[in-house]
């Protein structure tokens, strides 16, 4: 029988920190990293699949290491029965009794599951020839509840309302599909927003954002109160009333100090506060939200499990969730997330950016309007234009929107030639660093 | 000037899952270990400090390496600096920026910076020649606020409400070192209790804890309900009403089962239900408590910082609060947790056994009696009785009491006899492993 035969594991990092691309209020000097996994099968054909998780640089290295514990649990196994039974397969890790003292479900050892998970994926819709949102979508209801770990999740969500949603969900979705490839998936932007830029440069990306098509342009604040007031008014002035204008503390503030700070950003009317806390604090964003009605609130690109979706929304803490593909356990737990957000009414705007999250995540969207929600309208998928080169089959934008991927799979492929020049220490591309820069 | 000159790392490994030890609902197979860190100085005398992360086998070679991660932030680093402002020396590690991507502030890597902030407060308490909770006990209140990181706290405590806590506890201070000393501090203990234990050891063992003193025994519940009480039966028929009974899920539940599973246990006086569910279920704790009042509901162990346990007793989710020595980042954030506990007046019951967890817990629930809460009679510390042997100064239980600690430090020291014979997987205890037991 075909088998799982290999895991080969890279840490690829890139020097982003020398133009400070990506800075925000916690996260001063980010070099983009991924800890890259290539599943290797001798299935016909020997498709591989791919995944990573997505880290700012130290540290790639141990979450590159966390992924090889996950070796006994994969190598060996029968593709078929993998690929035909992935709910089984990543409950089977996330089981595993001793790794998951490391957790539970969380950091390290969970983005380690999530990227296995999600390489699983990518060689299920390989070998299924589709793109990975349409082999989502063209799952039953039935097959889709079977991808979904219920634990600690029926209070707020049991198998029978999912499978409710799902065949609720049934209807319409050849037209939905149809609608999806035509007009592609809206995108916004935060390319512009970046902490390190001045405002030239903060004044010229908005500008090319709005005739690029974007309808919704994202800055980071949280350094400085009247700096941001004055970068905020700059970018709403160039930007005009017309465009939606949110804004992301990236966990900066305490509860008391985050209401203080918004209600000072109240005037420019924001789509949304994103990550005014830390994202631990469900209670916390509940406060905040309540605190800055009706400015709405948003989290969830370092929510770290479905168990704390799940009380952000019983919370009433949010308007909006973020969901991000490389933090949780992978695929199988961004639909239990997908599922429990329609259940209570919530848009999903995906986070994306870093190494590959829009190559990724744009995939859970459009699997969620064609078969879950069957909204996209309300919504949109973050989009940033940062290392895209790097991947076989890229993101492809038009007029501010997501163009439906067609190649086969989840998208996560990264090029064999990048592999070889971004490793790190010892790839080419870390031989003669340049000088490291960081927000003061 | 002295400096910290080295960081040994050592993956060490206790066989215990061929005994079952250890083995409760949720783990099944447990080899206790320890990602254990030896801290060099230059300082006169060439004092150590000692630090450990607590995990049950697979994936405590990355929890080692995670610890290393933190090299660059620690060598080279003032011997002097560090103990003098052991607040600055944790924050510094915890707001790594790049590091922090990988919790935050949770996971493999909050308990690497646990380990290593455990072993400077080791460090620093053997310079000062004190126990730690002698050391920490004889801070002033201004010296123990500046400990605390208050990032997401200040809405539920501030640093002047945590100094007049601290300055409440004054008055009485020597009195109460002096009934530390004298009596002890109480124990609870787990031993008996061990899913993998049949009834003739569960029974001979009960009667063993009664007669050794202890008020407080805990069982491990949650395999099968009718197994359950028959075992909760037994135990309280053979221990009598006089002694507290209490149990222990370790997260098998959802919420609704919780409710519909412990209420069959409602007539045994149960002390506590301790996790019985997941850790990061902040209002599905609340949401049980509520379905099963009046049993008293538990959890901590398992919860990963600051932020949660801040939450926990926002939301009223439970009766008390069980900390761990080696879960979150180390004695600053105790001291927040048991500061937030005196607070919102709950009780704490450390969480201990694994390996050395009793060693260290001690410490922080007698500082906490002599210097934050001023309580002792109404709680009591985790006792198992497993593994002491391997340490240099290991806990002193008599008539179910820990006596309070002599020697400098934190008790955190490994044998060096036993680091050699348990190093993972070269070590002589690894050469020819016996059978591996799993409860079925």
């Amino acid at each position: 029988m075909p088998t799982i035969i290999s895991m080969d594991i890279s840490d690829i990092r890139f020097p982003t920190s020398r133009l400070l691309d990506g800075s925000d209020a916690m996260n001063l000097d980010p070099d983009y990293s991924a800890a890259y996994l290539r599943l290797g099968t001798d299935y016909p054909g020997h498709p591989y699949g791919y995944g990573f998780v997505f880290t700012i640089g130290r540290g790639n290295d141990v979450q590159a290491a966390a992924i090889s514990l996950l070796e006994p649990l994969v190598l060996g196994r029968d593709v078929d029965e993998v690929i035909q039974d992935l709910g089984a397969f990543s409950a089977s890790l996330n089981r595993d009794s001793q790794l998951r003292w490391l957790g539970p479900e969380k950091g390290v050892i969970h983005m380690a599951i999530g990227a296995v998970v999600n390489a699983a994926w990518d060689l299920a819709a390989r070998i299924a020839e589709k793109p990975l949102w349409r082999f989502i979508a063209d799952m039953t209801p039935a097959q889709l509840v079977s991808q979904i770990d219920f634990r600690y999740l029926t209070d707020a969500l049991t198998p029978d309302e999912a499978l409710a949603i799902l065949t609720d969900a049934e209807p319409g979705k050849a037209a939905r599909i149809a609608d999806l490839t035509a007009r592609g998936y809206a995108a916004y932007t935060t390319s512009p927003g970046w902490l390190g830029y001045d405002d030239a440069k903060l004044e010229r990306l908005v500008v090319e954002a709005v005739e690029a098509g974007f309808g919704l342009i994202k800055l980071k604040v949280g350094r400085d109160v009247d700096e941001d007031i004055r970068r905020v008014a700059l970018a709403r002035r160039v930007m005009g009333p017309s465009v939606q204008l949110a804004v992301d503390a990236n966990q900066r503030w305490d509860v008391p100090d985050a209401i203080a700070w918004i209600r000072q950003l109240a005037s420019y009317d924001l789509a949304w506060i994103e990550e005014p806390t830390s994202p631990d604090d469900i209670l916390g964003h509940a406060a905040i939200r309540k605190g800055i009605a009706p400015i709405p609130v948003s989290t969830g690109e370092h929510t770290h499990n479905r168990v704390m979706f799940k009380q952000l929304l019983q919370a009433g803490s949010v308007d909006l969730i973020q969901i991000d593909a490389a933090r949780v356990g992978g695929v199988n737990e961004n639909l239990a997330i997908l599922l429990l957000a329609t259940k209570f009414s919530i848009p999903v705007y995906p986070h994306a950016g870093g190494v590959g999250l829009c190559e990724l995540v744009q995939h859970l969207a459009m699997a969620d309007f064609v078969a879950i929600s069957g909204q996209m309208d309300d919504r949109s998928i973050e989009y940033v234009d940062h290392l895209h080169e790097h991947f076989v089959d890229p993101v492809v934008i038009n007029n501010g929107r997501y163009m439906a991927p067609t190649a086969p799979g989840f998208s996560a492929e990264i090029k064999a030639e990048t592999v070889a020049d971004y490793v790190f220490p010892h790839g080419p591309q870390w031989q003669e660093p340049g000088p490291i820069n960081a927000v003061e």
